[in-house]
């Protein structure tokens, strides 16, 4: 099934206790692109760049198949640009500087001929683009939103809204906390799946992943890494390996809703080896699998 | 295979946003006597009380056939006392007092009978305590113990001294990162398991727990709960309840090492459900197997 994703691009600054990657390529449909490639046919993103996104940069994801022709390139323009440094628990991190550039201005346009598309993914923007990128779409099979902090605390009302039309929502536990208003996660997934996500994905970083159904909560573990390089994209990642799975399933059911949560899981943990993309660019199915294999066996019990 | 637990045994003042209970029964020996309790067919408890522990405190034990002939009833002497607060998300507690009492001289004297123990589960006391009891248990077939910050930070050398002589090490990752100055568990996890015990248990409170053997990592989700009452004792009942399961296993294999570690994690689940030791001691075999069934199905995946 077809893959639409809808989020940023951006070039990012990252410092860590054991280096740093400057003018690297990042950006929230990036990473959500590159992880779900492994597992899809077919992905199409909608973003905006400036004209310093380079041949180089298309390259790296035609490389994957990936179709950007619903990139918009502004002339004149500077691609959306981020810069952060984790602390030495790499738990916490602070952004040192954010540049909206030609993202300020960003109006999703859905080319004709991805209206048709199966799954929609709404990367972590203004959920007003959201709402907007969604009544585009013809009749998606699946729509799939992340988002953060910042539009939980500045546009409520409107993540309200756009959540009644989405079917899998994905978020970290400090933002479901937040969302919720309550400490308590079963609780805080009871209040958020109320809104109108029947799929919700409870993401806990070096602690895993819950998933909460009709069918049940699955509990996901995190990869036991020793070393731990760059958890930027990390969460955009554990999406795209996600929703890749979904994408090559016939049907979704409440096992494959886990094992895509394994999937995505074991591709974060391939993101955080390396610095930026760099990891999650140049991947091949048989570590992808072997990874996957590992998630199973660290859960493992003989009944 | 019958368990020796040397520990505190004490009266807890609790305070939680849900409620409070005063003088209730509690330290860390009777926690994990309890939820041992319904897996093991015999356990003995060599602790220190004053006249204070009354007969209705004893008959609570010998209502589930603990042994109590091992705890020192020291007259005119007063029990130890504890008083905490906890805050509004549970994880986080305030101690507001603590009296030592009879605990400040206890000078653990191993009886005779209880010299061929074959499991030995060293609840959190001084460390040079811990290694006192040791010296006098014959040959234990297997040595468990438990610590705290306190120790960690008080007696760093006698704690590893006595580690050389444990075989399954129990503690929070808070307590793990400390010990082993590595903010990450898996290198934490390492470091210590080179201090002598060859299995290892980090546990992470709402996120579950990982057990460490030269097979591997196993991880192990925690009970998604709606509402915690009280989370006093759960790490010990999480204790008992991983021996309790390994008392009744012929031999201790990884896959019973894991099972283990879902029957702690299931009857910690019970604990936090009512204040104090209310809910495990009075528990049954069959809602402790339901509660078990409901940890494997978390993490079950159909391959």
């Amino acid at each position: 099934m077809p893959i639409l994703i809808v989020g940023s691009l951006a070039f990012d600054d990252i410092e860590t206790p054991f280096g740093s990657s400057m003018n690297t390529l990042g950006g929230s449909s990036t990473y959500i692109a590159l992880s779900a490639s492994y597992f899809a046919d077919k992905i199409q993103m909608v973003g905006v760049v400036g004209s310093d996104f380079e041949a180089e940069h298309f390259q790296l994801l035609h490389d994957r198949d990936i179709d950007t022709k619903g990139i918009q390139v502004i002339e004149d323009g500077k691609t959306f640009r981020w810069a952060g440094r984790y602390h030495y628990d790499m738990n916490t991190r602070d952004t040192l500087d954010t540049q909206l550039n030609v993202f300020a201005d960003f109006d999703p346009h859905i080319p004709h001929q991805y209206q048709d598309t199966g799954i929609v993914v709404l990367g972590n923007i203004d959920p007003e683009l959201q709402l907007k990128v969604l009544t585009q779409i013809k009749k998606p099979e699946m729509v799939i939103l992340d988002t953060m902090n910042f539009w939980i605390e500045g546009k409520p009302e409107a993540l309200k809204e756009t959540l009644k039309h989405v079917d899998v929502f994905i978020l970290n536990d400090s933002e479901a906390r937040l969302l919720s208003g309550d400490p308590n996660l079963v609780k805080s997934a009871r209040i958020i799946r109320e809104m109108g996500p029947k799929t919700l994905i409870i993401k806990k970083g070096e602690h895993g992943a819950l998933l909460f159904t009709n069918g049940g909560i699955f509990a996901a573990p995190a990869f036991p890494l020793e070393s731990i390089y760059d958890p930027t994209g990390a969460g955009d990642t554990f999406a795209g390996g996600f929703i890749g799975h979904l994408s090559r399933c016939g049907e979704v059911t409440d096992m494959e809703l886990r094992k895509a949560v394994l999937y995505g899981s074991a591709m974060a943990s391939f993101c955080v080896e390396k610095f930026g993309t760099e990891k999650i660019a140049a991947l091949d199915m048989l570590e992808i699998e072997d990874r996957y294999d590992s998630f199973l066996e660290l859960s493992r019990i003989d009944v």
